[in-house]
């Protein structure tokens, strides 16, 4: 991203679709808000944008992946930290981040089959073709939300720190420490057989 | 974390303080849900435990902090992703997370000059000494908003894959890819003076 890009996208609001789309592909975590009975509840979730739609996923025993599934007023918000903006004054320092707020009704999707092998290859790519096909009472356990990609805003910090120019003549340092997100190596798992060598679809995990 | 801690923890619900705390302490994301006029919205901010409280600030020009601030019932979840569960079957497959979500309502902070200390030094440990102090108009443009840590839930996925006898007894791998987190090196500003190093609050960073 050029310096131009940079201040260009400071702080404002987006109506880059395109954008959006980026950020739901970049995350896997959402953050679903509905009404409880005692007020709102947030609710941490995987997420995965297909299209027009984003997926969530949960058993179909979890009561508010029901509530959230019945159709209520939903809200959608999705965030990636990318940065600590390091100005020369806290009031100017802050986070470089994108954030995606979502409003709608979620409903359950009928190809749950279809559903989770989106949801699957999003978290591990390849891993579909690695493992067995789901078993019925699997797919009968499992609740698959779609919330449309229908209203929503974007918000971008992507800036430099914005000192006055006392400041910029002062002393203090000023700049951006890009935060970055990654794999460790994979740990297998206690009771894994003898010669099952660590699949391509881990290795791609690590090296993506 | 030992192999029966992390089955012990496997997706249970924790009333341990400890470890809510320290989930607080290592993430400088939340997401406040409260009422909106057509449902509920969910709000990311950045948040830092002072003890038995936890903090967010804003502007006082942004109509959703003031409206958390005026003591609306509110929802503040947290939550860390620390890996990909990679068992031997998509419905086993899962991720590794801590999340918490605190119950309660915010009330602005009085004295912000503190408070905003505690978030800067959160932030970017050391910082505050490196920088001037804030100036009036600054601290008059800050709303540091506190909500008390009383009724909260926890809940921590660290397991190992628990796969049927039939799927352990298969070719398929399992195990657990831990997610990283970290800082790239830090950018300077393209206005920034010539001759001004690196301070050590960033260089911490970094290396932390």
């Amino acid at each position: 991203m050029s310096r131009t890009d940079i201040t260009r996208l400071r702080e404002k609001g987006s109506t880059d679709r395109a954008a959006l789309d980026a950020l739901l592909d970049s995350c896997i975590l959402g953050h679903f808000g509905i009404a409880g009975d005692d007020g709102p509840v947030v609710i941490p979730t995987a997420i995965v944008r297909d299209g027009d739609r984003v997926l969530a996923h949960g058993s179909t025993g979890s009561r508010w992946m029901r509530r959230l599934g019945s159709g209520v007023p939903a809200c959608l918000t999705v965030t990636a930290l990318d940065g600590v903006v390091v100005a020369r004054s806290a009031f100017e320092s802050s986070l470089h981040y994108r954030s995606a707020v979502l409003f709608g009704s979620c409903a359950p999707v009928a190809d749950t089959e279809t559903a989770l092998d989106l949801i699957s290859e999003r978290l591990i790519p390849g891993r579909t073709g690695e493992i067995r096909r789901p078993a019925k009472a699997e797919l009968a356990a499992t609740l698959v939300l779609e919330l449309p990609i229908s209203e929503w805003s974007l918000k971008i910090s992507a800036g430099w720190p914005e000192d006055p120019d006392d400041d910029v003549a002062g002393d203090a340092w000023a700049g951006v420490v890009p935060m970055t997100t990654g794999y460790a190596p994979p740990r297998p798992a206690p009771d894994l057989r003898a010669g099952i060598a660590v699949p391509d679809s881990v290795l791609r995990l690590g090296s993506g």
